[in-house]
């Protein structure tokens, strides 16, 4: 990455959360928009602002493939998907391009014990490129694993972890509302839970982000889910990750999403010496939040080392402009 | 800094602070009081851990200065003085012993626009060393700066900062309560907050490290003092830190210590895009946390690039064993 001047960045998968992302990049001095990428065919000529609802076109054509992106660039976004197996050629071909990497992919966030191998090579092909790879989001990567680690920075001793998000979300645009099965029956949620189609991808890598900076050698973890109903009617999900080291539950992750919860919030309670709880009245905004962290951490990949990097192996992420 | 092993401490300065550190330091296998350093004439030749109240111990002998410490060390921790030009020739003897260096000097935590000159040369020494130099606590080091520069990684924007810290006095150790001037006249407050005596130092650190992160170019801070009072009697203190930017008050740090004030809290309100509040009901407890945090920075040394580093460009900090 230069080290001067604006970040210029070829973004790859324009869904809802690179949409996002585009118009963040488009607000801010700091970045510049020189790539654009998509694999659905009828974005492919199009221009990227345009696409993602900017008031002026960004001056970036979409393209299929990163090799067709012809601008000099310093690093890629990538919000293609969640799951690891299908970003990993993405990620091997932005270091082959000499690109630093952010991505929203939540299996990326922590994939050192889900996916040790993917891990291992993503961390190898960074390092010969001489960049940085990380993975962010408003979850996993700052409420439930950064935030709480940070916190733990005043205690001399932390016995458990346990964060809450309680959200409503009638407030979160439609997609998520469908995600977390909001408006199906009993029986169509399980039917979709069954299927993954409405987990929230990340606790797991959550707890063993957590666990690796806490020094806990987790012998099990869970991730369990269950609809949050009003009689037969769903209106969201309640899904609890839960992760236990020497016999006792050390993490607990409660994401909880509903229609119209009243008093939501975001909660981290640290069990230790001296405990505390961190509490969010109303919650961070999850939707507006994913897409400004990834932006906020482009900046970081200009000092970190080299290789696959974590929110809590790389400087605190902030604001910028 | 060795890669593996505890982490060789040598510990200069052993007042209430320093006795903390030297205990939490016993408290964990991840680091080892190798030696010992104090001026004091009365402490020269103890046991480190007899002078700390350690139930042991600690087979480490005060001496005078660095140069009379005969064990390999890593780090230095330094907790001799709030003032960085005291504490500067300390610093500059660490670097050339090739000691990485965590400090609870408050005027060390982001000398970059308070004392310029002494923060490049400690930068450089510290380059040339090889090593890291850190200064954090409690505040400063965390609550006032990195714990709300941390929470603003989920911002698309963000206009202004306030932290507050409204503390009970009485929970805290006695040099805490008599610092803040409670129990004084109010005439006798007014002389000693004048003499320097009963201010808390690093608010002005505070506001430089986090407009540092936020990009503003700030035109002015003020650090103002004024008793808390009930009739004549002060209870405690209550100061204020505020910076502008652009004309715009930007930062707001509140810290306010009085004797049996009810619902103590700590309090980071962000004013943005998202904003937000994040609450801490009871507070951070000050005189553990300082320690903690002070021990919790030394593996962070290990992977940091050399120079004088601050809270914000080093790995999060976190509670590790």
């Amino acid at each position: 990455m230069r080290n001067a001047g604006p970040i210029r960045v070829v973004h790859i998968g324009l869904g809802p959360i690179g949409q996002g992302i585009v118009k963040e990049i488009a607000s801010r001095p700091g970045v510049e928009l020189v790539g654009a990428v998509d694999v659905d065919p009828t974005l492919a000529g199009r221009d990227a602002g345009e696409i993602c609802g900017l008031a002026e076109p960004a001056g970036v054509t979409v393209v299929a493939t990163l090799d067709e992106v012809e601008a000099d660039a310093d690093l890629a976004c990538v919000t293609t998907s969640s799951s690891l197996a299908v970003v990993e050629p993405t990620l091997t071909a932005c270091c082959s391009h000499g690109l630093a990497v952010v991505s929203t992919c939540e299996e990326l966030s922590y994939p050192w014990r889900t996916a040790p191998a993917i891990a291992a090579r993503m961390d190898e092909a960074a390092r010969r490129a001489g960049v940085g790879i990380i993975a962010t989001g408003v979850n996993p990567g700052f409420v439930m694993d950064l935030l709480p680690v940070v916190s733990t920075g005043i205690c001399s001793r932390v016995d458990a972890i346990r964060v809450e998000r309680y959200q409503d979300a009638g407030r979160r645009r439609l997609p998520f509302q469908k995600k977390v099965g909001a408006g199906l029956s009993r029986a169509e949620f399980e039917e979709k839970a069954r299927a993954g189609e409405i987990r929230h991808v990340g606790l797991t890598e959550s707890m063993h982000m957590i666990a690796a900076r806490m020094g806990w050698d987790l012998e099990e973890t869970s991730d369990e889910i269950e609809p949050a109903c009003n009689r037969n009617e769903v209106r969201g999900v309640h899904q609890v990750g839960r992760a236990w080291c020497d016999g006792r539950m050390v993490i607990e992750l409660v994401f909880h999403a509903e229609l119209g919860l009243p008093d939501p919030a975001d909660r981290v309670i640290v069990s230790g010496e001296p405990g505390f709880e961190l509490l969010v009245p109303g919650g961070f905004h999850g939707d507006t939040a994913t897409c400004a962290i990834a932006v906020n951490c482009m900046p970081l990949l200009r000092t970190a080392r080299p290789g696959l990097r974590t929110m809590v192996d790389i400087d605190p992420v902030s604001c910028f402009r």
